[in-house]
């Protein structure tokens, strides 16, 4: 969807002449009350549910969630999904033209905020002539986008349902983000982000950002599980530069991945946006403030084992809506996986999830 | 000191015509019971304690736990400090001429572990006329060679003092160092280790390398508290690549400041010593059976919000020791700062080492 009208950002810019991947899913009913918006966090896109005909393994991100007879089901809901502007896989990002140069965005591709992404999906459900949403879910950076849409769009949503977040990062957050975005920065192949025009990819520095980002997805006890101190091979080969243990294997295997489709301004502005992201500043430091306009009901779930997102950021949130006698459901759900858990198909996680969308189905909005 | 005689080295390599950079503090006794051997960490060296002359800041990186009348007490027990072989503060090290090649070690400086250490420390005590330590003390990786020494020399110690170590690395602490190790290795300037020929230093790798540590080294609370959200200027400048949060500011400066003394193969060499520590291995995973042979007496602490070596990783080690009928004291210490703790003035920790050091010089040897 093109839009030409400028978006205004909240750092005072404009990102203008935009276009939107999106896709949908499931059928909007007569009087477009069943749509749920599914917002990505950093690695993910538009395309949440379903596999392309003719690709093989060309399923959607949160495809063990979201389908016909899934937790959240296409045969009662109509399911969209949007790839946020700045990303890299469809929507207007900073491999695009910059309109205000004779060159693509690179790194001059205006920084995005979670509540930016939240407008512009805002201006998209405009266009599909959906007034209110049945859900906004997300989990992570997701779940920072349907917590925003409650604040600024109180009245377009009947639910938010926030996975595996957090009401803004902690410092140790926030130097996870920076040490990965040095890591790209610093990639002599990065060329201040206008890499493109040089036929390089500063694949170096993105292999390390995700590496770091990977180990703060998985639980300490879920590495030990799966890899603990195995070795590659029979013995040790008393190397430093060579692989000795498993996890190294995976860890490399994961990073090569990834530096070969993620581009690295991306990676600077979704890490970006996951740093500015903090309701109560415009309220003091205040969350409770800050959630006072809101309007929906709320489903929290978080994971004992995520220390990235932990249980105790989720009941931030549930402590600062319970403070405005909100209606919230909260459940933490004993899983081994970390913040990975959000993705993953855990039976009791999804019972919740599928609980909570069979009630939002029997409400009449 | 310098060793015509090679060091065999666990890899099945040696190390040959090596010197050690070591400093005393404090008089051997005339019956030499009082010696005390102080192992370092990753980023320390021989210089444990006091000051050079007519050198400011010149401060040893144990100085407020050794000294006369610190806990432990130069004017009763004749302190050791060693630089181990690989480092790059004096001893032999990978910046030094390889006798079987024209050039610098570099990256084939062999690889050495922290029983290769431990045999180079005693060797250094045989040239200095110390059959028996009344302790060794280590914190970190240092804990884990005054573990080793139980283990290798059981007749040449009486106490064990081991501070935030652990019995080897979980799966997730090899995963940080391999991301730094990728990092230094990547980086464009390492040269595959042979970077000095070429008048470069592989900084970018060293800075990511000690951002990624130093986060590890710090607790998640310690850093909210000292850093928190804050922002270095008044509002958000909106900037990917600027500093934006105090937190980014104190890491690049700490990673600035590695990278400017730090030797990377130094680098990639200690964080494998750590790595390979695994004393159960030998003994199929029976942390109990490894210890089977040591007879010294044993001193351990950890500290409640250190997440890299955390309290459990002691508590291991306790139950080995136990399962033997050793004695062992433990103190876990309620403190904040993560594992740099150890290395901090912390009264009731200071405490327990006082006590330990004030028995030991009680004790008839």
């Amino acid at each position: 969807m093109h839009f030409a009208e400028p978006l205004p950002l909240r750092s005072g810019a404009a990102l203008r002449d935009y276009t939107l991947a999106y896709e949908t899913y499931g059928t909007l009913n007569a009087d477009k009350s069943n749509a749920v918006l599914v917002c990505h966090a950093l690695n993910a896109s538009h395309h949440v549910a379903g596999t392309y005909e003719g690709q093989a393994k060309s399923e959607g991100w949160w495809d063990n969630l979201v389908g016909p007879g899934k937790p959240l089901d296409t045969h009662r809901f109509f399911v969209i999904g949007v790839n946020n502007p700045g990303s890299c896989f469809g929507s207007t990002g900073p491999m695009n033209d910059n309109p205000d140069s004779d060159r693509l965005y690179g790194a001059d591709f205006p920084v995005v905020t979670v509540e930016d992404w939240v407008d512009a999906q805002a201006r998209l459900l405009d266009r599909l002539g959906i007034t209110q949403l049945a859900a906004v879910l997300g989990g992570s950076l997701g779940g920072m986008q349907a917590l925003s849409w409650s604040l600024r769009y109180p009245e377009r949503l009947r639910h938010c349902i926030a996975v595996a977040t957090a009401p803004n990062l902690s410092a140790q957050n926030i130097a996870f983000n920076e040490v990965a975005r040095r890591a790209i920065i610093t990639d002599p192949e990065f060329h201040g982000g206008h890499f493109y025009a040089h036929g390089v990819v500063p694949k170096r520095g993105l292999r390390v950002a995700r590496m770091i980002g990977h180990i703060t997805y998985l639980s300490d006890d879920s590495m030990e599980a799966k890899f603990g101190r195995n070795l590659k091979g029979a013995q040790p080969a008393y190397s430093t530069q060579d692989i000795e243990f498993e996890i190294e294997s995976y860890l490399r295997y994961q990073g090569d991945k990834f530096s070969e489709y993620f581009d690295a301004n991306t990676y600077l502005l979704i890490t970006r946006a996951l740093d500015y992201f903090d309701p109560a500043r415009d309220h003091g430091g205040d969350l409770s403030a800050a959630f006072a306009g809101a309007q929906c009901k709320y489903q929290l779930v978080s994971f004992t084992t995520d220390w990235r997102f932990a249980p105790e950021r989720s009941r931030e949130i549930v402590k600062a809506l319970l403070d405005n006698r909100f209606d919230v459901s909260y459940a933490e759900i004993d899983a081994p996986h970390g913040h990975d858990a959000f993705l993953l198909d855990d039976p009791r996680y999804h019972a919740v999830l599928k609980a909570c969308f069979d009630n939002i189905a029997k409400e009449q909005p």
